[in-house]
C-alpha cells in the first residue's frame, strides 16, 4: 500500500524550487494579479481520507474546471439527450476556435471546449433567468463538496464579461445555428460565473470524489450519478478533457482530468481517489506547469494510471 | 470474480441473431470478399488462460489494428524522438483527411491515422528494403503471438496497392514536407503488406497481450516493452485508436482499442486482459458494428473499464 | 453605337415572363415581406443619360451593395492604410463564413464580405458615434445620387440587428483580435444601417457612376474619387463583389458588381455606364436570379464585358 | 495614341538598376540555375506590331502560363462539360493546396490551381497516351505563335517529375474520388512537360494574342475560339490567374494574366495588345517581382487597364 502522505511531501518538496514557474494567464485581467509562487495539491480517496500539501487550502479561480459540475448538472437534467446539442469527441484544435463549428454546423464537439461548455450551459438555464441557473449551480458544487463556504468571484465574473469577445463570438454563431435557446448575454452570464467559481484545492478534491467512487460520494453518501454516468464523465474528461493537449496529458499522465486557465487541475484515479492540484504559472498549451508534473509524478509513483501499473 | 466463459458465452449467444449487420468494407476490392456473417472473441488473461466463442480461430485481414504493432517496433528503434515525426493528439477528422497534413505542414496528428501510420512505416524501415521491414514485422507479429502461422496476404496487400489512392496522396505530401525518408512506393509497400496481416482472434489477443501486462507477455515471459510505454501505448489507443470516433469508444466501452476497417478491433483492459473481436460488417462510422457492441457488453459486464466499475 | 433603350426593352420584355422566379431571402424577416414580382433595371451613361425599364423607381434595400460606398468613404478617411485593416483577395468561402478569420487572425480577406465590410464601417467610424456615422453615409449616398430621397429604412436595420447572430459573431471575433476599434454594437448599429439604404434602380445608377467615369459624376460635377483609386474599387467588386460567386460573375457577365440580398445588383461599364438592376427572387448562390440574367444579357447585347466584345 | 516603342523603352530604363532582384525559384532544381539578371518584355497589339526590349528573344520556362493553353484546349474538347471537372472561381489559397480538395471532393476550384490543372491534362489527353498529348500540346502552341521553334525543356520535365511529390499527392487525392480518368504518371507526365514549354517573350505574347483579338490571331488569321471563350478565358485569368495573389494583381495591374513560376507573366488588354514579360526573380507571393512591376508600370502609362483609365 502506497503511502500517501510520503508520496505526496516528496512531489511538494520535489517541487519546491520550481514554485513561480510558467505564466500566469494574462487575458482575463482579474487572473493575471495572482501570485505565481504558490503551489497546493490535496488528494482524497474513496475511503475519504483528505491528503493537502501546500496552499491546498488557499481559493483560486477553477475556470474551466466548473464545465465537469455543469455537464454533470446537463446530463441530470436531459441525459442522453445532451448529446443532441453538443459531440463526444476530441476536436483537434484550441480551446476557443470556432472553425469545427462552421464545418459542424453549430454542434460544439465536444462538453469540455469553450464553445461545447456554453451549449452545456444553455442547457442547464432551462428557461431560467441567469440568477436562478447560477445559483443553482452553487448550491449544486457546496452540495459535492459538503461545504457552503465555496464562492463564486464577482470580479472575475465581470473582468471575463468585458474581455470575453471571443466566447461572445461562439455563443453568437451558435445562436445563428439555433443551438442556443436563450439569449446570448443571459448564456454567456452564467458561463462567465461558473468559470469565477473560487475553490481550494481540498475543496475541489471533495467535490469532485464522486467521480472516483461510482458516482457517490463516500463522505456524504450522496448519490450523484450512477456509476456508468461517472464511468461516461470520467471518458470525456480523458479524451477531452485538455483540449488540443489531451492526448499528451493521457499519455504522460494517464488519468482523466479537466484542466483551467486558472493554473488548477482536477483528476481521477477510478476507484482510488480524487485529486486537485494548483499552481498559477501556465505551460505553453495553457495548463498549469506544476499541476501537470506534479499529477504525472503522482502517477507515477503510485501506479493509479488508468492504462496499468 | 467474473465467469468469463459465461460472459463470452451470453454475449456470443445475444448477438447470434445479428451476426451479419453492417456492410463489409467495400474500397479494398479483395475485403470485399469476405462473408459477412461471421463472428468470434477471443480474450486472454494476464494469467495466461484464453477465452474463446464463435469464429476466434478463422483468420482475418487485421488492417489498420498492424498499427499498434508497428508503433511498438518504431518506438523500440528511435524512442521518444519518434515524436518528431508524428503527434500524439486526437485528429478530430477522419482517417484519410490530408487537411490537418497542410495546416500542420506535413507532421501528422498521431500515429493511428493513416498519415502517421505512414510516417512510422517509414521509421521502422530505417533504410532497409520494403521486403526486409516487411520480414521483420512478420517476424516481430509471430513472436509476440507465439505462433509461427500468421502471415500476411499478398493478394490483399496487391488490392490495396492497387486502389490506394488516398494513401499515394499522404504519402507523397508528406513526402513534400520532407517527413519520409524513403520512396512513396517503398514505403507504402510496407504499408500495405502490414495491413495485410492475416490473424485469428485469438492469435491477436495473445499478440497484444503484454499492453495488459507491464509489457511482458506472461505466456511466453517475452519482455516486450517497458511498464511504461505499455501504458503509453494503452493511452494512445484510448484517445486515437478510433479515428474520429475514439470518443464515442471511450465513452461506451472505456478500453484502449484499435480498430480495423477488415472488421477487427483490438482492445486492452490494464492488468487484466487482452480482447480481440472480429465481425465483418462496419457501422457508418467503419469501425465493427457487432464488434464494438460486443466490447460494450464485455467491458459492462465485468466492469473492466479503465474508468471505474 | 448601341440603341441602349432597344436593348433594355427586349432584355424587359424577354423576361417578363420569368418575373418572380428565385426565392425572396427570408433570413431577414422584413425582407421576406417584398413582394417577388417586381424587376427593375436601369442604366446611366458616362454622358449623363438615363435608360429605365420595369420598377426602376421602386425603392428597395440594397443591403450588401451598401459596402461600395463604405469602402469609398473608407479609403477617403485612411487611403491605403486600409489594407492593414482588412485584404484584397477573394476569400474561397461564403459570405459569412468565420473560418478564414481564424485561420488568418481577425483580418478579412476582402471588404466586401460581412466580415470586411464590418471592418469598413470601424474605419469609417472614425470615433463618432453610430448616429454621426449613419448620418455621414446617408450625406454621402445622397451627394452620390445628387437626390435627398434616398433614405434609410429603419424597419430592416432594426430587424437585422434582433437575427443578426453571425455578423455579432463576426465581429466579436474579429474584437478578439482587436481588430475593431469601437464596441461591437455600435459598429453593427452603423453596419446594420448601412445595409437597410432604401434605394431605387436609378437612384443606385446615377450613386456609381463615378465609378464608371474615372472618379467623378458627370452629371454633378462631383468629383469622388481619383481616377486610379475608381479602378481600385472596380477591380476588388469584379474579384470579390460575389462573394463565392464571383468568377461565376466574372465568367458570364464580365462587369465590376456588387450584388446585395435585397435582390439589387449593381454593375460598372469602365468608361461607358453604371448599372443597376433589381429583382428580388434570389438563386441559390443568394444573388438576384433575374438580376444575373439580365446583366448578361445586357453585356452580350452591348459588348460592354472588360473581357473583350 | 500611345507611342508604345516610347513607352516600354522607358518601363526598360527605370527597371535596369533593379534587374536581379528577387529570388530565383530553387524547389525545382533545373530552374534554379537560372540567371536572375535577365528582363525582357514583349507587346504585341491586335493589328500584329510587335514592340519588345531587353531579353524578349530569351527563351524561358513558361510553367503555369501554359495552364492557359491546356485550358484552351479542354474546351475546345469538352465545351462547357469542363466544368463537371474543375470549378471557376478564386480558391483562397495557395498554388498547392490540397484542404479545398478534401472539402469539395476532389473537384479543383479552377483551372490554374496546380490540381485544376492536372485535371484539365487528363480531360486534353483524352485517351491518348503521354507522348501524343505532349505532342498535340507542342503542336498547338506552335501553331498560336506561328513559330516551330517553341520547345519543350526535357530537363525541366524531368527535375519536376523527380521533386513534384506535392503534384503526386494532389492527382491521387483526385484520382481517390475518380476525378482523373488516367493513370497519375501518365497525367503528370504530360503536365509536367507542359510546365516545361520553353518559349521567349515575344513568342508567349503572340501565342495569346487570340485571347486579346476576340479568338483569333490577327497575324496568322487563324480563328482560336470564338470572341465569347476568349472573354471568358480573360475573366478566369483575372479571377484565378495568380492562385492568392489574383486580387492584388487585379487591383494594381487591373489586366487579365497568367504568371508562372519561372519569373514569366502573360497578361491581356482586351482589343488592343497581348503582353508577355520575363524576370526570374520571384516576389514573397511567387510571381516575377520586376514582371509585375513592369506590368503596372505599362497598364498605367497606357490606361489599358480593364477597369477605367
Amino acid at each position: 500500500m502506497t503511502d500517501l502522505k510520503a508520496v505526496l511531501d516528496s512531489i511538494h518538496k520535489e517541487l519546491a524550487p520550481r514554485i513561480g514557474e510558467g505564466k500566469v494567464a494574462d487575458y482575463i485581467p482579474e487572473l493575471a494579479k495572482v501570485d505565481a509562487n504558490q503551489f497546493g495539491l490535496s488528494v482524497v480517496t474513496v475511503d475519504g481520507k483528505a491528503y493537502n500539501v501546500g496552499h491546498a487550502d488557499v481559493p483560486f479561480s477553477i475556470q474551466s474546471i466548473s464545465k465537469v459540475f455543469m455537464l454533470t448538472l446537463a446530463l441530470g437534467k436531459v441525459g442522453e439527450g445532451l448529446w443532441k446539442r453538443v459531440g463526444r469527441e476530441p476536436s483537434g484544435s484550441a480551446f476557443n476556435s470556432i472553425v469545427q463549428l462552421e464545418h459542424e454546423q453549430g454542434i460544439p464537439r465536444n462538453p469540455f471546449i469553450n464553445a461545447g461548455a456554453i451549449a452545456v450551459t444553455d442547457v442547464v438555464m432551462a428557461g431560467h433567468a441567469p440568477r436562478e441557473a447560477i445559483g443553482e449551480l452553487l448550491r449544486f458544487v457546496r452540495y459535492l463538496a459538503d461545504d457552503e463556504s465555496v464562492t463564486i468571484d464577482d470580479r472575475v465574473a465581470r473582468s471575463e464579461t468585458q474581455t470575453g469577445y471571443r466566447n461572445f463570438a461562439l455563443a453568437n454563431f451558435m445562436r445563428s445555428y439555433r443551438n442556443l435557446d436563450h439569449p446570448v448575454d443571459h448564456v454567456l452570464g452564467v458561463y462567465f460565473h461558473q468559470c469565477a467559481l473560487s475553490m481550494t484545492c481540498e475543496q475541489l478534491a471533495k467535490a469532485g470524489l464522486f467521480l472516483a467512487a461510482r458516482g457517490s460520494n463516500p463522505m456524504t453518501g450522496h448519490s450523484v450519478v450512477s456509476p456508468k454516468r461517472a464511468r461516461r464523465i470520467n471518458a470525456l474528461m480523458l479524451t477531452c478533457g485538455h483540449y488540443d493537449g489531451s492526448g499528451d496529458f493521457a499519455y504522460h499522465v494517464g488519468l482523466p482530468g479537466k484542466s483551467g486557465v486558472g493554473g488548477g487541475i482536477f483528476a481521477v484515479a477510478p476507484g482510488i481517489a480524487s485529486i486537485a492540484v494548483w499552481s498559477p504559472g501556465l505551460n505553453k498549451v495553457g495548463n498549469s506547469q506544476l499541476g501537470a508534473v506534479a499529477l504525472e509524478m503522482l502517477a507515477a509513483r503510485t501506479g493509479w494510471s488508468v492504462f496499468g501499473d
